[in-house]
């Protein structure tokens, strides 16, 4: 069982209209410091937040009570203009979960909603698998050297806006995430993937968008130790101490 | 005659590997930490600067001097463990004005090399022409309505992921740039497109991802004057005040 | 027995001097963005952070392991330019508390020592006692009526400044702390301390600076929790809802 | 002439206390941050705040237009849930110019006046004089060496706060103003000062304090330089390269 959080903005959009029309830089800034601060407040109960759409982001969130998410949500209520609202799902699946927490949420009104404020929605069934959480850590091989320092800026982001949503899709077909975090970095949260899973995925992405990515894959009771292990993996890799382009750190499955 | 400047964190990805295997986390804060600040200090001079892969960041900076810019990158290489790098780029198109922003930059030295460090690149080429800057404001019609409140938080996510790029490819071939900044929100670097070229794209769109665009255009000396001009237009079609689903706004055309 | 942190800047009055002459603004922003995140590190291990001189900071951080220490260090020294050690002391007093808090610090080496860096510094002594805090929140009376809305704000903070080194003293004389924390609060760490000791202290305060104090006092096994007893009982004060001008909040003394 | 800007938040202290009680640690998060943010802004129009009571700032704001001030006050009030207010002030003396500044935001309305709210406050007089700033960076000989590598924390801070209150009194008694600004680092915004004023506070100052202090003193058409032209002086006394403990940079004396 893993534990997702949905993270959204309340009534964002038609506040943002609110601040006339030169407030585009303010809008950014507001949207990396309620991230960067969300992100800090996880990490302290060894959670993870991936930003997402910024006005919508998602946590693996195991581990933390609903008392721990309402510590966050007040905090951030009573430091910015706006208000967040979360919901929580547990599923065996990554994929499943996010889906619950979204329909937790949703069921407590619109994104858009001029009531709904400052909620933490959440079934209350009993999860009884065990709680683990599956992460990998992917990036591109040689993208420095054969893209960033060679292609346009602009065309560099587009090979990795394209990655992502191809590789978003096929980690979904499986069941599990997967976040663009920043530079040729990807994280996937990918509960009950095996090593033939990513596998396949890496040999399709080589197809279609003629890259080859690596991976180091670990696991934990929470995010951010599942996420250790996987960049054990990935040093590895990156380090040349061995050929293997996915490793699977079995060290600490549970 | 448009300025773009390129934004890259020094020796970054070799530099996150001296953190420790526990290190995500901070990553991700000292990564929105450092664009919230640039946005901050870029939007003072009236520039924009674009998240993009985070290591990689784009701005338009118009009128900003080699000087302001010298400024922002050490108030930035005080204050966080790593510094900056930037090349900036004149040219007609946005398209151009990036490639050109990169190439000073990369003939500087790589992301990854160990000596670049702190450089503003340059060409002293003189810009004859006039400056100025044409953005669009982008959105997807009921967005909210039909995805966010319907689907889950990560369809919502592959849609918008998906529809970057399918806009990224299509303005870079009109010599535009186009970034994704925060919900289903996108904003144009679109010097020199017209109207007839933004009602061919959202065609396109629509017949490729069966969504429905619109969008304000504004004109500018400076980024954040046009992207005023731009939401003047946007918010007229979000208020429903005009039928039209694209405002270009040329009042202030230049 | 109370724990205390003192949380120190390592080396950084020589870094500063690296930065070149025009680096003062950077510098505040430095230390203000350090102790805000400090807080928010502390506040979700229910610890509370002082400002006290911002190279220097001073934490109640009862509670609070070795090991929690240290990932709250090891998060800054990965997001900041400069790292930061702590030493933790615990004694029946919070005045002894600190007192042991620095020496175990300073025997780790000087705040200016080009060696000593992200150290944890603490006594192996085991604490008999029973853990708590005992926290006062203290204003002035009609401070902004009378002061900060007649007076100009130099001499408002004039007044500020003098009264907290007055209090300083005072509550040093019992083995209690004092700091100024914003606006005409101050909050006392004053475990020990008695509501005649309170009485005493107003009463000579009243007689040297001609101003009105009133305070609320908490207790709690914790920082945030003494606090929050400590708030409902100045707002019952604030809020005229009693004559007591010192309000000893007993249900969770422990 | 100097021009002192007052920045007050709006009606803070009743907004606290719709917190409820458990509101400190997000207090003083929410106080770091719009500083640090103001101080962002501030600088790069070449300003200089200091932090003062946090809920009632006062800047060095030389060379900054009305509507410079408006375009901060705006984006604070985008990103906080507080929103802030400004007073302006210009006149031959520092004292005088605070004044000035203090009387016209008081003139709009309380400091907790439910209805003032994002004000620019600002007399029309003409400044006929010629605009400057002489700022004094200050520090006192040997305190890390002699007192916080030696006595307690809290010791040392309070040597520190009962310095700033002596020296806010003489520095205020010659018309400049005097404020901390951590470590033990000290600024003066001392217009009209010459040499032997500062010969004269400090011998008062080692009188009652038994410490020993040093200054660099510049002089600029703005805060930044000048105190860039102090740092200059201050350094040459802090590597030994003079006997002098007070060096006037008049090469930039206006």
């Amino acid at each position: 069982m893993i534990q997702l959080t949905l993270i959204q903005l309340d009534n964002y959009g038609p506040w943002t209209e609110l601040l006339g029309v030169d407030r585009e830089s303010d809008l950014q800034i507001l949207q990396a410091d309620i991230y960067a601060d969300l992100q800090r407040m996880f990490a302290l109960e060894r959670g993870l937040v991936f930003f997402n759409r910024f006005d919508n982001m998602l946590a693996v969130s195991n581990g933390m009570s609903i008392k721990e998410h309402e510590v966050i949500l007040r905090s951030v209520a009573r430091r910015y203009p706006v208000s967040i609202s979360m919901g929580i799902g547990s599923a065996e699946s990554p994929f499943e979960a996010q889906v619950l927490a979204t329909k937790a949420l949703q069921n407590s009104g619109s994104a858009q909603s001029e009531t709904r404020k400052s909620i933490v929605a959440h079934r209350t069934d009993s999860n009884s698998g065990k709680a683990y959480v599956q992460i990998a850590h992917i990036d591109i091989n040689g993208f420095t050297l054969h893209v960033t320092d060679r292609e346009s800026a602009y065309q560099s982001t587009y090979l990795i806006y394209s990655s992502t949503a191809v590789l978003m899709r096929m980690f979904a077909d499986k069941g599990a995430l997967l976040f663009f975090n920043g530079g040729d970095n990807f994280v996937s949260v990918c509960n009950g993937l095996n090593k033939s899973d990513f596998e396949e995925i890496f040999n399709r992405f080589e197809t279609s968008m003629n890259m080859n990515l690596k991976a180091g894959i670990g696991f934990g009771k929470n995010a951010l130790d599942a996420l250790s292990r996987a960049n054990e993996g990935l040093s590895l890799i990156r380090d040349k101490k061995t050929d293997e382009v996915i490793i699977l750190n079995e060290e600490e499955m549970l």
